[in-house]
């Protein structure tokens, strides 16, 4: 028997500050950057990419804090646990975080690296080109977990990019048993398929045992964990030990299956595409919140569309208009 | 006689990064701020209104950074003069300001204070309310300016913001100095009120000494600098000592007198006010970039309301859409 949850979500996610600027495709070629990919980069390709990018500006970001700061303005009460260095990007995270009504007490981390940066390309079209450097992020130790936080919360939410450094990663195990130790939920967002690539098997041996009772994957990423090219046939492998599975699709909407029923979505219609960083991140966080108050599966992936069309017509990860308006009028 | 400029426009201004968020009228009154105004602030300060403050994002600013930044979008050659301290946001401002194309060599300043930074409160309806922590900004040294690249400049643009702090003021003093005896034309923004209600008899001697060719200024800092609170009246008093003088109206436009013409523009229709930062800033930038052009002044004008329609358009107070390109279509 389990106590009642007085969070709803606690996410555990990379503590990064986006630094982000327009940029023709061509620029983006030429820098010998990925069009739409995320890849980590160390302090030099930082520092070359960060010379040749045109003027920026910097907004929060990181995964999971996206997402958070999406379930937050929907109302959730959620705590987030990252790491920042103590700096000012440290300090513009934190700020960003807790401005947002999300509790955040992870100590800043003194001395060098410093706090995570991610330089994103925007393109034409609005797609983003990512280069993170991870700094700070990598060294979330296991001991900065709050295991009353975690066993508080409905949902334990967990990101894939934080899998890959070590230290964070066994502070994510750590919070995986101290969820399910205290009866709640685990979710997972797969995040990006060079992850899958280096830690496929984690996440498979995750599913398999049954640890993951959420997950989040887009279509690419689901292939990768799969090894099957058609969605469906994908999601058809997963299901069995997955009770909440959740596939966005892009401009082709979103598909979940909730223990065994399938439900879908288009995308929301939107007058321009500014910028889709943040897009799975918000999609994500529109469907936890309906999912966490128990709504209809189909009620749950209309928020996450709706959450993602609001995110993609601006620049930056997280959301700017009221959120919580819009998904109460285009649900009532 | 002089040797012909290679540079369009040097400016001497604050190093600012604005840290901006949306806020309800009702917490700016709560937050006891002048809705509007521009407040210098004490770290106290500073920390309590940052405390205070929704999720905010950091774009470069400054005032006569944000003109240089208009102007070099329209294609203009130019260099900035201006202290940042060594440290994050530091580097921020001097990327951005690079990024645009702009040359900037003053030395980053070790230790403390930080760099400067604007906390910006924006209205729904745009207006913006700005808090000042000068920091670095303060101590630009007197030998900071290189005098052969002030004298190889066209003009010299100098904001009245920075008119306030003692070292930067001697600084300016001496630029003027080095411009007039290159032969070059010097440019002047009062910036504020506040800033003319304490150093205004500078203002007023400089004026009547001949030694501003170019004054911008808005009503009511027209109104502070003469006495005058009728437009003309303020105007009719400045035309005998300043060659080129030019007076926003907000929403009214804006008008010139350039050698005893008058010219006026309409405000440019823009769909919506997001954020008013850097409004004059900006309609500085195009008005300068047809002067230096020798362009007609209505065309001058016209060319200062579009840039400033663009800046209003978005957050933050430097160009994002392609002002050259709105200019050459406006006035082909």
């Amino acid at each position: 028997m389990t106590t009642p949850a007085t969070l709803d979500v606690v996410a555990i996610g990379n503590a990064i500050v986006d630094v982000m600027a327009p940029c023709a495709d061509a620029k983006i070629a030429e820098l010998g950057l990925q069009r739409g990919g995320m890849t980590l980069v160390d302090t030099e390709r930082a520092q070359q990419l960060y010379d040749a990018m045109g003027p920026a500006r910097e907004i929060s970001g990181g995964s999971a804090a996206n997402t958070l700061a999406g379930l937050a303005a929907l109302g959730a009460k959620c705590a987030f646990i990252g790491q920042v260095a103590e700096d000012q990007l440290g300090e513009v995270f934190a700020h960003d975080i807790r401005a947002g009504g999300i509790a955040f007490d992870t100590p800043a981390r003194e001395g060098n690296p410093p706090t995570a940066r991610c330089l994103i390309f925007v393109s034409p079209d609005g797609q983003r080109t990512m280069n993170t450097f991870l700094g700070a992020s990598q060294f979330l130790p296991a001991d900065a977990l709050n295991v009353d936080t975690i066993a508080s919360a409905q949902v334990l939410y967990l990101e894939g990019y934080l899998w890959d450094p070590e230290e964070p990663r066994a502070a994510m195990r750590r919070a995986i048993a101290a969820s399910r130790d205290a009866g709640r939920k685990v979710a997972f967002t797969l995040s990006d398929a060079f992850v899958i690539s280096r830690h496929g098997d984690d996440f498979r041996d995750l599913i398999a045992n049954g640890q993951i009772d959420i997950l989040f994957a887009n279509e690419g990423e689901l292939a990768a964990l799969t090894g099957e090219d058609d969605c469906d046939a994908g999601i058809a492998k997963l299901t069995p030990n997955v009770p909440v599975l959740v596939v966005t699709r892009g401009a082709e909407g979103a598909v979940a299956v909730v223990d065994g029923v399938r439900a879908a979505v288009p995308a929301e219609p939107i007058a321009k595409v500014v910028d889709t960083t943040g897009a799975g991140d918000l999609f994500a966080a529109g469907f936890l919140f309906g999912h966490v108050r128990g709504l209809a599966p189909e009620t749950c992936l209309k928020m996450g569309a709706i959450c993602a069309a609001e995110v993609i017509s601006h620049y930056g990860a997280r959301p700017e208009a009221d959120i919580a308006a819009l998904v109460s009028e285009a649900t009532a």
